[in-house]
């Protein structure tokens, strides 16, 4: 073998990638968007490109899809084209699909269509759905990268599924593609030297986040069929879903099975990497969530997974919330402040409560879970970076630069952690004290990250989420509005609190930013999945966006 | 303050210690059981010491002494007395007693029956029961050594309760003392330097086991009434447990809340200390998991548990069990191996299922989560012994010599581990192909050590256990039967399969281990905690030792 660059071998799987695309759907360059035009939301449906059956297949949502199926109205062939062409719309607006695999998706639904044909049964309640995978979820037949070049090829094809895209399949999932990534997936943006970086249709000036990114950046101009699956380490579903108003649930380690993915950090479990949905529809997220536990029971192929099925929540009438406006690191950008306005208001509006949430251990416990990630000295993602010699990016530099740390180091950090999230709890427990029910909190509210919509090099805090990793309580994310440049602008009196609060106070132009998405997080505790779903359907009502992307 | 030597230090602390056992209980040394008497099971009730009350309330159950303190045919007070006599007794005989408060003990049962008096209500639904706690529980006002002298005074006095012994507390339940343990809860039997060595009721020139031991040799020793609080990271509850024929469960992590307790290896994650009940009653056992489980909902103090409240189960009419005999690595005692006759060959009389069970990485994953025990290169272990200059026990030893992880070759171990419990998880569901029901089995029936009683220094494998512990899968212990040095001798034409298993063979002498413990464990996967005390309570009625210590 002869050695090669990072570059060419980068080169090499980016043009065999290419070359997967269907061409007849493939659009010239010249009639693309030029790169003045930031906001491609539309312009899938727009474009005119995508038929009415297109159309009408990719914005119906999966249960609608199931029912034309069953009813023999759209076969699973029709679906999963329909989905390609589309997804081959959007990867030429922002560049978000990494593994594109459209011919083996398209087999697989026909055999589910031969097989219906034949027997009269649906392979399982998933029988032709789509559903789109985040790169790290491993395919039998595909690469998985994880934004490594040193990946590429190492190996070629995987000889078997992710469970969860074992389980998928049984259920009669079709596969077309897995979507972009930043490198090992542990930078808030989606870039890496292999398939480059993935843009945000909202304002493609801006970062569609990470690690999820390339999802997210697709899950914006799929429409109401799309269902993918992110991960979730330290805010890598919520970010990107909050950057393109998406929703999103970050479940607690346990509920969704994560065995036989690749993972740039293989090993750590002092913080768990979850898996959740994302999904332009509320109705396709919790189709998902409870097929995927009731009848995929992760607990018997998982070892870590939890014996607890989905179970059903009834809130009460009155709910109360904790708002968090500020986390005394980082100031949120104006939009950001007041996308959380909005929701407060509204909340109040319909009879429900307010109290106040105060940011206890949230800047240590992010500390300490960085400390986590980088605790084996980087060594795993220096081995991997070393198979080519890429460079790092100035986000993973830290990985490259840091020591290893020591076996009792890491003990006394877990117990520190521990402490400090017994305390996080009993602050929860002791809302009951400023509740009008006297009964503690239904959920916090606060914002996702600090941005709405931030160009590549500038996302520089994720402690508004990741202190729920360190938790590993459930969160999710609901679509609140968009940035108006003329109304989101800095408040001039503000006096940054941090370091980082002054650069991000003083990097803010609404300008660069505008049309960017804002979104709200709703946080219960542990294992509480089913009460952050009832609560985010239960907002985005309230807000009037629950039906946020079909308004689009 | 001058420098003393450990063993002045331990002096002091066992000085004090003696003098808060009650004068008035304490028997003369010459009207005690000499050595030469080993079995001294009957002895706390025939000596004559024990009033007739106070027999009558130590042989009642929990749940029989709680209906008599709401009848107030007893108070609290009676209870408490009578539970502190019969120990202070049982602690003559085998040395299992760490701290000692009986005063405090009767204190709080006095002020229950004050309450109860004044307000006609009880407490909750632990109100004057006692619960004997295993010394690494701390307890407001009393000292927490797990056997390291440097903690003798280091505090003296906790100012807290562990979350578990405060959830009890506020049920109503009564603490009288703790029990005693190996340095650091990391030997399998109950010696250290500040109180000594626990022996075995059944046998006392025999092991109590460890890490659970005082509890267990007190447990055998106090009748009826008894329930305790033991722990158990790779044996620790059911090691104890098997070695004095009690009931116990050894919970997955997650269920019972082990927060704020002191341990020898704190912030270790890669493998969870779990804390469970052992009794010699399975309606004890069974009383204390509801109640704590679903009166205590430990997820609402404890950060790392479950919401999962204790669930009925019902088991199908014809169970499948799953045997292992011999785990390829130490062949158990003659004993041992009866004991598991006994019970397949009766379960099969009533209709059940009996199929092989292989040990699949059972030695791998023991040595694994020794692996992990010494991660930290014995820091933790030799910092609390360096405080006073302690030696090491020779079982000990290895956390004073072994070299610490870097945490990259702590995680190559998670992931060996994780790939190694699905494949065991695999292996369970792969069942269905050998059993008539073409379901899974039910439960795996093994032992719970290779040894039926053994001498001090001589417990040498912990395989049948921390397998387990690796898997954190629920698993139960049920007596069976006693040795017979005349039945239960080797067989002369064993090959020895490995050093170790030749070293444990040559070792076994009938006469030496006469009169030991013989006990089955019984596995269930992971949160199946339930379905594990359903089956201890089948397989106990099978074999007609339900009422076990009812007919000692």
């Amino acid at each position: 073998m002869t050695l090669q660059s990072y570059k060419e071998i980068a080169s090499k799987k980016r043009l065999e990638r290419d070359l997967k695309f269907n061409k007849k759907w493939l659009i010239l360059e010249e009639k693309l968007p030029g790169k003045e035009v930031k906001d491609v939301l539309t312009w899938p449906v727009k474009s005119g490109y995508l038929s009415e059956k297109e159309i009408a297949i990719t914005e119906s949502s999966l249960v609608e899809i199931a029912e034309k199926i069953k009813s023999k109205t759209w076969t699973a062939y029709d679906v999963a084209s329909a989905y390609c062409h589309r997804a081959s719309i959007a990867h030429q607006l922002v560049n978000c699909l990494s593994e594109v695999f459209f011919e083996e998706g398209l087999q697989q639904a026909k055999e589910l269509d031969e097989y219906y044909e034949a027997t009269g049964k649906l392979k399982g309640p998933m029988h032709g759905l789509p559903i789109s995978l985040k790169d790290n979820l491993n395919v039998k037949g595909q690469a998985t990268t994880i934004g490594f070049v040193g990946f590429a090829f190492e190996p070629e094809k995987f000889e078997y599924d992710s469970q969860l895209v074992a389980t998928l399949r049984d259920m009669g999932a079709v596969f077309c593609f897995k979507t972009n990534v930043p490198v090992a997936m542990m930078m808030p943006e989606s870039i890496n030297f292999v398939y480059g970086n993935t843009d945000n249709p909202f304002n493609r000036s801006l970062t569609s986040g990470g690690s999820s990114g390339g999802e997210c950046a697709l899950g914006a101009l799929l429409g109401s069929c799309y269902c993918g699956i992110g991960s979730d380490i330290g805010g890598s579903l919520r970010i990107p879903a909050s950057l393109q108003n998406l929703f999103t649930l970050r479940p607690s380690s346990g509920r969704f099975t994560t065995y036989g993915a690749r993972s740039g950090l293989p090993g750590l479990e002092s913080v768990a990497s979850v898996n959740g949905p994302i999904s332009t529809r509320l109705e396709n997220l919790e189709f998902y969530c409870k097929t995927v536990v009731n009848e995929g029971k992760p607990w018997l192929h998982d070892p870590k997974c939890l014996e607890v099925p989905w179970r059903t929540v009834e809130l009460p009438e009155k709910l109360t919330f904790a708002v968090l406006k500020h986390d005394g690191v980082v100031k949120p950008y104006p939009g950001i402040s007041r996308g959380l306005d909005i929701v407060v208001e509204q909340l109040k509006k319909d009879g429900h409560e307010i109290i106040e949430w105060e940011p206890l251990h949230h800047k240590r416990l992010g500390d300490i879970i960085t400390e986590f990630f980088l605790s084996d000295g980087g060594i795993h993602c220096k081995d991997y970076a070393n198979l080519t010699g890429e460079p790092f990016f100035p986000y993973m530099e830290m990985y490259n630069t840091t020591k290893e740390k020591g076996v009792s180091e890491l003990w006394d950090l877990h117990a520190e952690r521990t402490k400090l999230c017994k305390e996080y709890l009993d602050k929860w427990n002791a809302t009951a004290k400023k509740t009008s029910s006297g009964k503690p909190i239904d959920a916090i509210l606060l914002p996702v990250s600090a941005y709405s919509g931030v160009s590549n090099g500038k996302f520089n805090y994720v402690g508004y989420t990741s202190v729920f990793n360190a938790l590993d309580w459930a969160a999710g994310t609901v679509p609140v509005t968009r940035v108006d440049k003329d109304i989101d602008v800095n408040d001039k009196d503000y006096v940054p609190v941090t370091d980082l609060d002054k650069l991000t106070y003083e990097e803010y132009v609404p300008e660069d930013v505008d049309g960017g998405a804002i979104s709200v997080q709703i946080v219960c505790k542990k294992l509480q999945e089913e009460k952050v779903v009832e609560l985010m359907k239960l907002v985005s009502k309230s807000i009037n966006t629950f039906d946020y992307w079909k308004k689009q």
